[in-house]
């Protein structure tokens, strides 16, 4: 796998949603940009550098060592995590940022993203998304034994359902809520629920090319004996299949369907991980039989490893939650409260509608902003082309939007 | 598989470290109280209740469904979950607490435990482990890029090492500190960095009867073509294969080395979930490989999903980083920033001595107090046996101590 020995490519990499710069993807590889000589790509940066305000830029993540992307240089490191204080003192040290500075020398890391630029936001909304936890919290490691999803806390499953009827991109009656450790551990899931337990083959795993990265990696690096990555759904030929819908796609922005469909044996995933107002017109409520959600990009969450899905079949919700089970026993409380109280202060935005704390305004206003940026520096270097300006008109925001997609 | 289909079997089943009863497991099973008929099993609850100090159980998961194990009635899930306002107000709602309460006709859940014993103490210590998360924090996926681990939180790597150099019970000089969603993820990975890639057949994993019943069904639900579960360690025959070392072992509390050695093509994984003083005399400082621990067992948050690896081979500690990787992305960064306070807290409780919050005396003299509880109910009814006290030279305590094995 391309992605060997470099830290966090999946999620911060190909879904790299708010990059000001991140490499678009195609049939899982990187594009021709990845391909440049790294001497090319350090003198593009520079340009790219200039012409973008480097305001605008102290929230990347960007790198120095230009022949080990992915990799900060040690006295960069300083400034992300001070030293701290080893074995002395009861004050509790700050924790990490993952941010190194932007200096005269840094090269833009075409290789991945991280979701820091909703920090701002964050930062504007005060204590509304505070979370305090008494050390005597959430040591069962119970939370709602009623549930198929025993593990999920109650408030979360509240949340993430009051979110989607906000904001008109899913259904969510009738749906079992299931909460992950991010959407990657769910996506497993799903794999692990669609596969037959007693069938003689793995189950083949597909996505319509160009897909995202992830998908192959995350499908085989287990070998598994339940289900085997089989490559772009154009070129399949069978009736039993787990297809992975990702809309809009990683790394094109398309809006998406099924290719397959999913009757007979054929199963759909529909990873909607960028069905959200700051990426995309929300056009229609998706009602889909497993549909994934993250916090990553939904709020930019990405520390927090908090993603869900909503499942129309039962069967399918116990099978899923066995998985994580098995996997990690069940998911974080404290990020699981934590994503509720934020996904809370999102919903309380638009509830009443006179909050200044928009989060998909916000996120829509930076999208657009570093779309144009791109567009400039990509323009001043004449090495990059981009894709045309799309438009439709969103349910939510009642106006026409534009496609800002996140890949 | 016998777990299946019923809530958080494993850890909290055979490690139920906390528990006033748990079963005890041979062979991965359960033992012959659990095919007695479901009538004498209540019968001897309602016996044993009566032995019991009723007050001690406030804080005991118990069940009142004898059919369906682990399984709460709605009307006792409601004194846990109450129902929440929904989509309206902004005041965050209760978290969980996985805490139905005690009735006269409740019955002692035989299958499993919950480390809400520790609870207490928890609650005593103030707000020495509380933690404060403003919302625009640990947003970003990285949290220490120069790290093989790039995604650990500083603080907890260094807390990690403070208290296994208070306790004595661990050597972390030279060793790589890795975080795990639970040390479940990091067996996983263990055997995922253990197994060598190129290999035709699956690398047997093996372990000592009795072994801990959730080892088969981790090694293998996927049906993964790296590693295969084969049974017990003294009926293995061959070079090849990753022992499992659980010390003090699940289910039995003994000390235990590995069985076949480390040697050539066999590799050793230690489990040390319960090698801390509140179980076991801490006779000497571990010094393996690769060994385990998990915040569960150790201070009794379980519902944050936080373990750790010590890790001597930098190889195998970045394939094991890379198995989390492609699992989950990462690691909850609020979780880890949680677990580095709560052990700070406990290594501050012993820096110094002067303090009141020392976990492990705590921990020491609720589970004396509740094996001395179970040995008076068992001699009451006739009905169970149960293993004669051990005791050793503890180094941490400096004095002679019970072994007062959690499984």
């Amino acid at each position: 796998h391309a992605n060997g020995g470099r830290p966090a490519l999946r999620g911060a990499n190909p879904r790299g949603g708010s990059s000001v710069f991140s490499a678009t993807k195609l049939t899982g590889r990187r594009r021709p940009a990845g391909r440049m000589p790294l001497r090319r790509v350090a003198i593009f940066a520079s340009l790219a550098l200039n012409v973008a305000a480097l305001a605008l830029l102290r929230h990347r993540y960007v790198v120095s060592h230009p022949h080990h992307p992915g990799v900060v240089s040690l006295d960069q490191q300083h400034h992300v995590c001070a030293p701290q204080p080893g074995t002395s003192g009861a004050a509790a040290s700050a924790p990490s940022t993952g941010k190194p500075g932007v200096t005269s020398d840094s090269v833009i890391n075409l290789d991945h993203g991280d979701p820091t630029m909703f920090e701002a936001f964050w930062r504007e909304t005060g204590d509304a998304a505070e979370l305090v936890i008494p050390g005597w919290q959430t040591m069962s490691y119970f939370s709602d034994v009623s549930n198929v999803c025993w593990f999920m806390e109650p408030d979360f499953d509240q949340q993430v359902r009051r979110l989607h009827r906000t904001v008109g991109n899913a259904a969510v009656d009738g749906c079992h809520v299931l909460v992950g450790t991010g959407s990657t551990q769910l996506l497993m899931a799903a794999l692990y629920a669609l596969s037959p337990a007693g069938a003689v083959q793995p189950t083949s795993v597909v996505s319509t090319a160009p897909f995202y990265s992830w998908y192959p990696a995350v499908t085989d690096f287990l070998r598994s004996g339940l289900f085997r990555w089989a490559g772009d759904a154009n070129s399949f030929v069978g009736d039993a299949y787990i297809e992975l819908v990702c809309s809009p796609n990683n790394p094109d922005g398309a809006i998406r369907d099924a290719l397959l469909g999913s009757g007979g044996a054929g199963k759909a995933v529909h990873d909607l991980a960028y069905y959200w107002p700051q990426y995309t017109p929300i056009t229609r409520r998706a009602d889909h039989d497993i549909m994934l959600f993250t916090m990553s990009k939904s709020t930019g969450h990405a520390g927090t490893r908090i993603g869900w899905a909503l499942v129309k079949d039962r069967e399918v919700a116990r099978r899923m939650t066995k998985f994580v089970e098995l996997n990690t026993v069940s998911v974080s409380k404290d990020s699981q409260l934590r994503a509720a109280r934020v996904l809370r202060a999102v919903s309380d935005g638009y509830d009443g509608g006179a909050s200044r704390h928009q989060l998909f305004d916000f996120g829509r206003r930076k999208m657009a902003e570093r779309w144009r940026m791109l567009r400039e520096a990509a323009a001043a270097s004449g090495i990059f082309s981009l894709p045309e300006v799309t438009s439709g008109r969103c349910n939510f925001a009642n106006e026409t939007a534009a496609n800002n997609h996140g890949t």
